[in-house]
C-alpha cells in the first residue's frame, strides 16, 4: 500500500503535551510528520488557572506551535479542527480543508470539561481549557467587583461570590488562588467597597479533597484552604447553575455571579466520530501498545486514552501520562517501521503534586515520601518552571512569580471584552 | 453652591495620558477626584501597533487604573461610559450607574478612528485604538496565513496582502512593522508557504508620508519603507473597503483581506453630546486656559479638546499635548479652588519622533536637530521605556525587545479568537 519513494507519513491531532512529544521525538525518524490543532498554540495548562486570577498574561503559557518547531525539516503543522477519521482511506477528515492522509496516526485531542449534564453549566459556568475561557473568567470577575463598586447592592446579588466546583487539584488551585486574589489585591484596588463581603465556595461531592493524594495530605489542603478563607462544602453536589445562583443538592441556593466548574472532564468530543470503543468518560479503548484495536496503524495517548496498567488500574488523566505516551509511541512508530514488534506502555509515575495557594502546596511520590507546605510549594513553582516551554516563557513567567511573591500585585488584570472588538466611531 | 464641609469634587473622563497626569497632580490638592473611563485599564497607545504585530502582549501595554493609584486617598474610580453631562445640575452622566455630582470637570476623553465616511471601512477595516482591536487585527492576520497555508489558492484572493491607509507615524510604523514580521518570522513558522507572495501597501493620499514631519526625514521614511519592501502609494485614496478588497480613487482594486486604517481621527463621540461648540475633527473649542466657552468649571485637555497656541495653529494631537494639558489643569483647578485667575495653557514642543522599523525612526526638534536611523531609533526605544507607565511592565518590554531584536521572534502570536469563550462540551 506504501509507495517506495515517499516517506511514512504521521499525522498527530492535538498539539498538547502528548502530540508535542510525539513531533520531538519523531524529528530525526525517516517520516513525515502533519500535527492538527484548531488553535496555533500550544498552551501549558496547568498554569492556565493563573491566566484566569490575572497572575499571568495568556501569551507567556501559550507557544506558538509553529515557533516551537522551526527547523524541524519533517515537520509541517495544520490549523484545523480534526472532525473524524476514514479508516479505509486512512485520512484523517478536518473542518475546513482537505482530508489529510496519513500512514500512522496519533490522536492526541486531550479532553474537555464535562458538565455530567447539571442543567445550566454550558450556559452559565466557566470551564478552564483554553486561553479564551482565562481571559473571560478574569474579565467577568473583574467586572463583578467594578458593577458592585458602582452599585454595592449588587453585593446581596452574588456579584462577589464565587463558586468552585470540584475539589480535585484543578479546583483547589483555583479556589487558592481567587481567594488570595480577592484578600490580598482587592481590597488595594478597590478601597471604597466592602470587599470583606467577598466570598469563595468550594463545593465537592466526596468526603474528601484531592482524591488521589494521601489522606493527610488531602487533610493539609482542607486546612490550608479553610485558614485562606475558602468554605470548602464536602458531600454536597450542585444540582442546577443560572447566571446569579448556585443550587445544592441539600436545597440551599447560593447567590452567585461566577461558577467555576473544575468537576471533571471527558474526553474530546472527536472520539465519538471514530467508530471505535469508548470506555469510561468516553475514552478510547487501547491496546497495551496503545494502538486502537482493529487500526493498529493508529494510536491514542493522554487524556484521550483510556490506557491500563499491568496492575488493571487507568492510566492518570495528567501531563506526565500523556509525555510517557508521545515519547512511547514515537518510539512503537519507529518500530513498525522497522518491522520491529510494538512494546506495550508502562506509565511510571513520577510523583504528583498539587498547588493550593501562596507557599503552600502538596507532593507525593511512589517511594512514600510525603510533602506539604512552603518547600512542597517550592518545588511545585520549580518543576512548572522547567517544564514551561521556551526560554522566554520562563524568564517572563520567573519574572511575574517573584513580583507577585514581594507585590501582591497581578500584572495581567485587564478587562478585556471579547465582544467589543472596536471602539465606537 | 458648595457645601463647606465637603472638599471639591473633580471628576475626569478618560484614563488616558491627560486623564492620569491630572490625578496625579491632584493627588496632595484639597479635593475628591473621580475617574471615569469605560475600561478598566490606561492603554500606552503609542506601543498598541506592536500588540497588533505579534511583538508584545497586550498586557505589557495595558495598566489596571485602579494599580496605579493604589495609595491615593483622594482617588476614586468608576468604570463606566460617559454619555453625557448634565450642565445646571452638575452631574457627569453615564451609562449603567448614577450620574456622578462634580465641582470641576476635566474631560479627557481622547479619539477615535475616523472613517471619513468611507464605505465598509467600520465594517471590514481595522481600527487602532484599543486592545481588543490589535489582538484582533494580530489574530486575522495570522489567520489569514494558516488558511493560505491550507489552501495556497487563498493568496489570489488577497489572504496574504495587508493595506495600510494613511502615511502619518501610525501607518508608517504599522506597516513597517507588518512587513518586518512577513519578511523574517513568517518564512520561518510557514516553510512550506510561498511567503514571498505576502505583500504590505502603504496608500496615502497627500505626495508625501508624515506630513508634520521635515521633508528630507519624509523622503528618508519613504525610502527606508520601499527598502524594508513596502509598497507605497502617494496620492492615492481609497473609496471603498470590502471583506477582500481595497478600491482606490484612480479605479484599481487591491485584492486584500487585510485593511488597518490609520487615515485619520475625530473626537470622542461624548463631545456631541455635550451641547458645546465644536471646532474641526468634532473637537471642542476651549478657551486660552483649557475652560469651555460658557462651562468654566469644565476643562478639556488632549486630543478632544481643540487648543489653540498663541500663534493660532492648532495643539498637535499627540500624547506630549495630553500630558502637559493635564498638568496645566490640576494646577488651574488648584487656582481656581483658591480664588486665583487661571492662567493660559502653552504648548511647548519637546520634538517629535516616529518609528518606521527595526533601527529606523526619524526624530526633529524644535531647535532644528534632525535625526534619522539608528540612533533615532534607539532614542525612540529609550523614551518609549522611560514613558511606558510601571516598572514590571518596563522590565517585561525591554526584555521581549532585546529578545526579538537578536532572534526575531514575535512571543506573542497568539490566535486568539474573541467570539470562542468556550471549548465545545
Amino acid at each position: 500500500m506504501q509507495d517506495n519513494n515517499r516517506l511514512p507519513r504521521v499525522v498527530i491531532v492535538g498539539a498538547g503535551f502528548g502530540g508535542l512529544k510525539v513531533v520531538q521525538h519523531l524529528r530525526r525518524a525517516p517520516v513525515e510528520v502533519t500535527l492538527v490543532d484548531a488553535r496555533n498554540h500550544h498552551i501549558f495548562q496547568p498554569l492556565l488557572y493563573q491566566v484566569a486570577t490575572a497572575a499571568l498574561n495568556a501569551e507567556e503559557i501559550a507557544q506558538s506551535v509553529r515557533g516551537l518547531f522551526h527547523g524541524y525539516r519533517n515537520f509541517d503543522f495544520r490549523m484545523a479542527r480534526a472532525t473524524g477519521v476514514d479508516w479505509v482511506g486512512k485520512r484523517l477528515l478536518v473542518d475546513g480543508g482537505a482530508p489529510i492522509p496519513f500512514d500512522y496516526l496519533v490522536l492526541a485531542a486531550g479532553a474537555v470539561t464535562n458538565d455530567f449534564g447539571v442543567e445550566g453549566v454550558a450556559q452559565h459556568a466557566f470551564g478552564l481549557k483554553s486561553v479564551e475561557e482565562a481571559i473571560a473568567l478574569r474579565s467577568h470577575i473583574l467586572k463583578q467587583f467594578e458593577c458592585a463598586n458602582n452599585d454595592p447592592a449588587q453585593i446581596e446579588q452574588g456579584a462577589l461570590t464565587v463558586v468552585v466546583v470540584g475539589g480535585g487539584p484543578t479546583g483547589v488551585e483555583m479556589a487558592g488562588a481567587i481567594v488570595e486574589w480577592f484578600k490580598r489585591l482587592m481590597p488595594r484596588d478597590f478601597p471604597r467597597l466592602d470587599v470583606s463581603r467577598a466570598h469563595v465556595v468550594l463545593v465537592e461531592a466526596m468526603d474528601r479533597l484531592l482524591a488521589p493524594f494521601d489522606a493527610s495530605l488531602q487533610q493539609n489542603a482542607l486546612d490550608t484552604l479553610r485558614r485562606f478563607g475558602v468554605e470548602v462544602r464536602l458531600n454536597e453536589a450542585v444540582t442546577r447553575v443560572t447566571a446569579d445562583a448556585v443550587h445544592l443538592k441539600s436545597g440551599e441556593v447560593i447567590r452567585a455571579r461566577t461558577v467555576v466548574w473544575a468537576a471533571g472532564m471527558k474526553a474530546s468530543p472527536l472520539a465519538q466520530a471514530l467508530g471505535v470503543e469508548l470506555g469510561r468518560g468516553g475514552r478510547i479503548v487501547v491496546n497495551p501498545d496503545m494502538s486502537i484495536p482493529g487500526h493498529l496503524d493508529a494510536f491514542v495517548i493522554g487524556d484521550l486514552a483510556l490506557g491500563k496498567n499491568p496492575d488493571g488500574t487507568l492510566h492518570p488523566q495528567l501531563a506526565q501520562a500523556a509525555l510517557q505516551g508521545g515519547k512511547h509511541v514515537a518510539r512503537q512508530i519507529q518500530r513498525r517501521i522497522r518491522g520491529q514488534p510494538t512494546e506495550p506502555f508502562i506509565y511510571r509515575d513520577p510523583g504528583t503534586m498539587a498547588t493550593i495557594g501562596r507557599s503552600a502546596a502538596v507532593a507525593q511520590f511512589p517511594n512514600g515520601w510525603k510533602f506539604s507546605g512552603f518547600f512542597a510549594w517550592l518545588m511545585w513553582l520549580f518543576l512548572h518552571l522547567i517544564y514551561l516551554i521556551g526560554l522566554r516563557n520562563r524568564l517572563s513567567v520567573f519574572l511575574d512569580w517573584v513580583w507577585h511573591y514581594f507585590t501582591y500585585d497581578r500584572s495581567a488584570r485587564l478587562l478585556v471584552d471579547l465582544l467589543m472588538r472596536r471602539t465606537p466611531h
